[in-house]
């Protein structure tokens, strides 16, 4: 499925994350996760819980029943599972039995988001967890409130997206009009199983975006544009700035921000998108974290226009003209062949 | 096609009710029956007519066209069909030769409703159709309005759901709150092609829904839960209560009370419903009749949403996990593999 | 696809109506045509353009960038294209490069629209565009405001039901009730690559259409009834109104009304209908004109409502029972086969 071979869709043996820890309460929903339905509740105590989204009997979707204690009750033979996925009751007969039981997923809920493994869950290791302080979700930092957009695109041109930056002038030039930075050349580095790439520019003018963002700031400026593919289910993306270091100037640093893109799967066409962004300069501002935040939305809504727009041309490849490629899309190119390795590897295990 | 193996769909052979009594009148309408569009109509004496829906000449559905006196002509270029199906006219030519003709369907009425039989018309008995006494459409009986669901869910869902009767207790609980039908071990007979199954309990409590119905009854009764799969058309259900005989109590007999469904496949996906309740008890008693014409919808419409829910997600069977049975299935496997023979017996034909 | 060969679906190779004259302006319209997105604008000189509408990079619809004079700016990464397809710039590099290009379509913009040829550059000879003369869109005639129908059909439906016009007198009976036209025999020539298909009735009475348009005839007319197809493209039909000769009249010319019908495949399974009427009689009555305005928008919507009910039937022809076609289809048959050898052609090609 484009931009990979035919059959490669989807990467499992990852995290994603499921939902927003707002949206998950008492309550039940169903979420589709890689194209397959999930239940996500949270137990008494507050643990989030995530299982298959059909009841293993006659397919009724689990989040129509109802919750009894840590427990789900099918609303249609009221079959009764726990949050561990084994059966505790089929009402019409004396045991369960061994067959019933739900799969469940690993679930870790961490910053405001519960992240789930949906491959194999002996591989789920929170440490992969992509690291929550190198994108700013730490002390010290600021994050604006975390949204969730509903993309009607596949992953992979978000993915793709945010590793051609390029696009920052034009499609967002409205909101972030750094012409500078779809010149300036990008440069890529693998690291850690995933990939940076940068934009460096050095002595450039303070850009109306960056003199919004610090307005006391010399006139030029030094700054690194960066996009860190961290896993299939996380990129962050965002300016490093500092001033230029002159004869009136020690070359300042200003500071960084970063917007953070989770992204899982919904179905093959469609995406989840979570979405934050962090900083370490004008903390505590509240009117600035406010614009910031109204901006950011958007900004994003604009992708998912975009991507939407583009999804809809897809749906038949075999008609579609090659796409032509330019320079810019080497770390794009690089990050789409470092998933379809993934999910090749995936699938000659 | 789930439940059964692929390709097979529909039974043809048997009788299916095509519409209520009141929804055919002078005019026409279309109406998908296993996935064909059929034209209903009455002669100008009260005649059912059903025939296939679109013209044999350039495929107008005939429902766009006009009446004729018993005659049917299309709206595009005039052809006009006796309700035989011979073609009485072509307007741009002396005589309508002989190939013209439009299929017709046989059709009884009987009830308030109009049955259709799909198959081969040389097959089309009408003693064929269940017998009406036997689900208490007979004298000395009373049945609730008929009324026409369109169920969003392949028809072996809802022919099933009436063979696990466990499922009243949850699905229906806040109408028919019986816990110990679920409990009581399911008995199945083969008969006269069908299959009753039965759950006899003895010495129980008068549960809130029967000291609805009879609210001068002893406190315990005996009774039968009975569901009856007369064909892939005809599902009967429904209790029979008495009070135990004891001490005090001579056995007194109560009533029956049986929920009539005809079930028609519409498409391979969706089916239409039709419905009354019978009863020998409390006839004459209005009130009681349209409380429990009430509730029946409420029940029925239960059913309707729970069935949509499971079909939405069968549309790729080849990513489903197989779905687990338990002891209270026993019933409705019985009739799917009695279904199944029927569809086979019929492609070997 | 029905009516043709599996497979056989479009002709390429001809001028079709991509829009109305008023339709593109100074912004951008993104149309579907042949299955393609197209987008259209027209230059700062005025001159109308048509290219693929998805940029090559990523493929997002051109339609949503902006102009920049004579050009269009992709909105996703500014990459510029010319009105000739060719890239002026790609933001994130010094120059272009060879390869990156958008298709362009000939056009040539003829009475109140704009033609496009959807096949071979090289073969687009704008001779080949239906003389506009001999449909009357000429000096001395007079046309009705060009209209444009979305019609939920495919292209082949619209181009039959011209060449039968005996359902002239059903499915648009309330509007044109001349019966006559019916029974009248069809006569059939082909001419230049199409073909001419005529009623000629002599010696008939004045219907009441004809006595609306001439209302000072004599009471008895002779008259041609003439459908041609010209191309997959274009369609005219229409009386030619004679009174006829005799006692008291020497037979004097009424005068001649044509429908002329544009029509361009969008998709498969739906078509643009572009249209007007030209006529040599009653020029300059504005009152006359308004009225047959109004008529012909009610006569083409009866046919754009017929067709799509017979397309959304057609989209399982496996299913189908054969059509059985009369005496009248004759004309349509042979155009049938006219066109499906157009696209043999182009396929074997």
């Amino acid at each position: 499925m484009y931009p990979f071979k035919p059959g490669h869709v989807f990467v499992r043996d990852t995290w994603y994350v499921a939902a927003l820890s707002a949206e998950i309460d008492a309550g039940m929903i169903e979420r589709r996760i890689l194209d397959e339905p999930v239940l996500l509740y949270r137990t008494e105590a507050g643990d989030p819980v995530a299982m298959a989204g059909l009841c293993p009997h006659r397919r009724l979707p689990l989040a129509m029943g109802r919750r009894v204690g840590d427990a789900v009750q099918c609303a249609y033979h009221g079959i009764t599972f726990g949050p561990d996925g084994s059966c505790l009751r089929v009402p019409s007969q004396a045991s369960p039995g061994s067959r019933m039981r739900v799969r469940t997923y690993p679930v870790v809920e961490r910053w405001n988001w519960v992240w789930i493994w949906t491959g194999d869950p002996a591989a789920a290791d929170p440490a992969l967890i992509p690291d929550h302080g190198e994108m700013g979700l730490r002390d010290g930092w600021e994050a604006t409130p975390a949204e969730h957009y509903a993309v009607p695109a596949r992953y992979q041109l978000l993915i793709e997206n945010l590793q051609d930056l390029s696009h920052i002038s034009y499609l967002h030039g409205a909101y972030v009009e750094d012409a500078a930075w779809t010149e300036t050349p990008v440069q890529t580095m693998f690291e850690g199983g995933g990939m940076r790439s940068a934009r460096i520019s050095h002595d450039t003018p303070l850009s109306g975006f960056n003199a919004w963002c610090f307005p006391d700031a010399a006139p030029r400026v030094d700054q690194e544009l960066r996009s860190v593919f961290k896993s299939p289910g996380v990129t962050y993306s965002g300016p490093i700035v500092g001033e230029t270091p002159g004869e009136a100037c020690n070359g300042r640093y200003l500071g960084t921000m970063f917007a953070v893109h989770a992204i899982t799967p919904e179905t093959p066409r469609s995406t989840h998108y979570f979405s934050t962004t962090t900083r370490d300069f004008r903390t505590g501002d509240t009117a600035f974290s406010e614009e910031l935040h109204r901006m950011d939305i958007e900004v994003r809504m604009q992708d998912v226009v975009a991507l939407g727009a583009i999804e809809r041309h897809l749906s038949d490849e075999s008609r579609l003209a090659p796409e032509i490629s330019v320079a810019a899309d080497t770390p794009a190119l690089h990050v789409r062949r470092l998933v379809e390795k993934m999910i090749a590897a995936e699938q000659a295990a």
